[in-house]
Formats: C-alpha cells, structure tokens, sequence
C-alpha cells in the first residue's frame, strides 16, 4: 500500500496536485454545458462535475470554479435562466476537448471547433447537434461554497433529445449503448465496458443480476 | 432523434422516472463511504455522486439524500466530523452492492458483507481494506437545496492510500489501471477502456496526446 499524507499533499507542486486531487473523485461524468449571453454569443465549455441530485423534480447539479476571474458559462446561465447539457462521444471528442481552450469571449466554441448548434423551445441555449445525449436545463438556486468560493448550479431537466432508443422497460438509459464517455483527471478519456446490473439489494437476499431488457 | 419532454417526464410512473433521470447525468463516481456513530458502530454506504471541489485545499463534496428520513452517514458525518471514501473494483462490487440495502441501525454493512474495516489517525471512520483507493475526509461545510431539501457534504481530503503504485509523473492518478470501477443509473457497473489523454487545450493548436507516462 502506498500511503500519501496531508504533509505529502502540501507539499506537492502546484500542477501535480492540480492532478493528483482531481483524480481522486473518480470516473466522471462528461458533459459539454451549451448556454448563450446577452448579445446572442454561444458558448460551449466541457464539464466534468454534472451530477444527479434528484428525480421528482428531475434535478442536476454543477460545479463551477470560483467566479474570480470572467466565467463565461456561470454569467449566461445567470443572464438567460437556461443552457444545455450534452453527453459526449468518440466521434466528438477531440472537438469537445478543444472546447476548454481559452478562446477570446467574441468567439464560439461552435464555430471554433467545427460543432453544430441546435435549438429546441423555450431554451435560449444552443445544444449540441452532434451529441447522443442532449437535455435542456432551467436555472433553479446556486450555492456558494465558504471555503474555496465554488458555486453549485442547480437546473430543472425540461426536455431530454436521445440519438437511439436506448431507453429500457424500467426506464434506465444504456449510456453505453449510446456511446456516451466517462473521464478521469483532468485530460484523460474512457470508453466503458458493462460488468453488471444487480436488482435493488435487500438485506435478507444474495446479490442477483437483472435482466439486460429491465 | 428520441424526444421527451417535461409533459413526459411529468407522466412517467414514480419508479420509471428515478431510473430514467438517474441515467441522465452520464457515468458516476462509486465510492463507499465509511463513518461510525457516537456509540462506535460503523456503516458503510455507496454513493454516486462524489465530486472533485477544489485542489488547494484539497476538497471533494458528495451529495446525500434529504434527511426526512433518517440517514445513517449524514448523521455519523455530522456528528464525528470524519468520513473515508473509499474505491470499488470488481472484486469487491457485490458486497459493495450489497452495503446498499437497508440493514437495522446496529448491524455494520462490514461485518453484513464480509468486508474489512482498516483505520488511519486521526480519522475515527473506517476504511475499506478491500478498496483499491482510499481517502480520509474531514467535514468542513454543508448546503441544503431549497428546491428538494437534498444536501451538498463539503470535505477536506487528508490522507489517500492506493493499492498500487499508479501515480504517473504528472500526478495523474490512472484509476483504470487500479481498476476503480463507475456506474449509471441506480444498478449498473462498469470498467473501462481508455481511448486517450489529451494535452492542455490552446485556441491556436491541434488537439494532441499525452505521453502515457505524463
């Protein structure tokens, strides 16, 4: 066993424990967030931290880094009360990547990178013509992190856009299936390879497989 | 293209619809998270939804539940201030599954499901022995949601233990090679592939590989 202590983790580098860290949550989810300013200017920024935070309402979270500096995505959804989430593929990686360079803030992601927008009722936000998986997101509450400044977005899901019918009988999506991917760090990227489903655990019950139509 | 919109997600039955949305975030972390409670028990519980908050300090936010009903974990959290998060691999994902289920307050999902409680000072809460990747997690902050009473648990990470020694020389942690495992939705288990690692976005360049080492 390797043992890293908090005196190890002071004691890093500034970019290695930019690395280290962001490792350590695990695999993520991989999202590109669409949003739109006043002047009609898309924007288009990868993100790596969506996460569900509730069904009824459906409910999704963000994390967005302190607003320190000019953050283009957190000021639009502010503005505009709407933007996009959109899983990302193999097909679309490397122009979703590209998506985190640091263009001036008259340029669109869109047209730098080659990605087509797409717009669906009442959402101001561009989606992503070209991603499996693409949802509309209401602005709802955001929270402001005391330690570090970062702030929580959190959104209502209006309206899911699906490439395949992956949807099965209980309702869950087969992301694998539709080629969604997963990252890890900062600039690593993973295709997925289904181990199991296992049936909602009971304490008097051994674990058991459901079934791959479920 | 597949749409649903909210008129459809409104109408879904309640069990269809926590499948569907749980599957829209994309691919999750999958962490057990082990506390123990005033009288010295212990628990062990998975989540999905850890997420990296910040390197310096080195933070990590998880989301639980609202506590209208009791919750094991926030409240062990809460009260000892100290929480370990630990990896799940495809060894252990059955009993890791299995923490799932809704055992008595006073039987411990260790000893339920055969796996082992390791300690590291000063954190009162248990390891998972088994785990790949280790962390012990001081709790710094909460927030509650207004809109569903969900609560956002802030950490500080103090000490990571690996199994091995996967740390490459940018700091990068490749959890695949660890054999970290991610989910999707509320029952399915994934390894992964990797298809790349992608350098520092810039406007002005093409999008290029990470040396494997880096």
């Amino acid at each position: 066993m390797q043992q890293i202590s908090q005196a190890d983790i002071a004691a890093m580098a500034p970019r290695y424990r930019v690395n280290f860290i962001n490792s350590l949550s695990g695999f993520k989810s991989l999202n590109l967030v669409g949003t739109v300013n006043a002047a009609g200017q898309s924007n288009l920024a990868p993100f790596s931290s969506v996460v569900h935070l509730g069904a009824d309402p459906a409910l999704i979270g963000m994390v967005s880094r302190p607003d320190s500096v000019p953050r283009d995505t957190l000021n639009n959804i502010l503005h505009t009360g709407w933007y996009s989430l959109n899983h990302v593929d193999a097909d679309m990686l490397q122009q979703a990547h590209q998506c985190s360079a640091r263009y001036p803030e008259q340029v669109s992601e869109f047209a730098a990178t080659g990605l087509h927008e797409a717009y669906i009722e009442p959402c101001p936000a561009p989606l992503v013509a070209e991603s499996p998986l693409s949802m509309l997101v209401e602005y709802k509450e955001h929270h402001r992190l005391s330690i570090n400044n970062t702030i929580l977005i959190v959104g209502q899901i209006h309206h899911v856009r699906l490439r395949d019918d992956v949807v099965r009988d209980s309702g869950y999506i087969d992301l694998e299936a539709l080629g969604t991917l997963t990252c890890t760090g900062l600039d690593s990227y993973h295709r997925t390879q289904r181990i199991s489903r296992l049936a909602y655990a009971k304490p008097d019950q051994p674990v058991r497989e459901v079934d791959s139509s479920d």
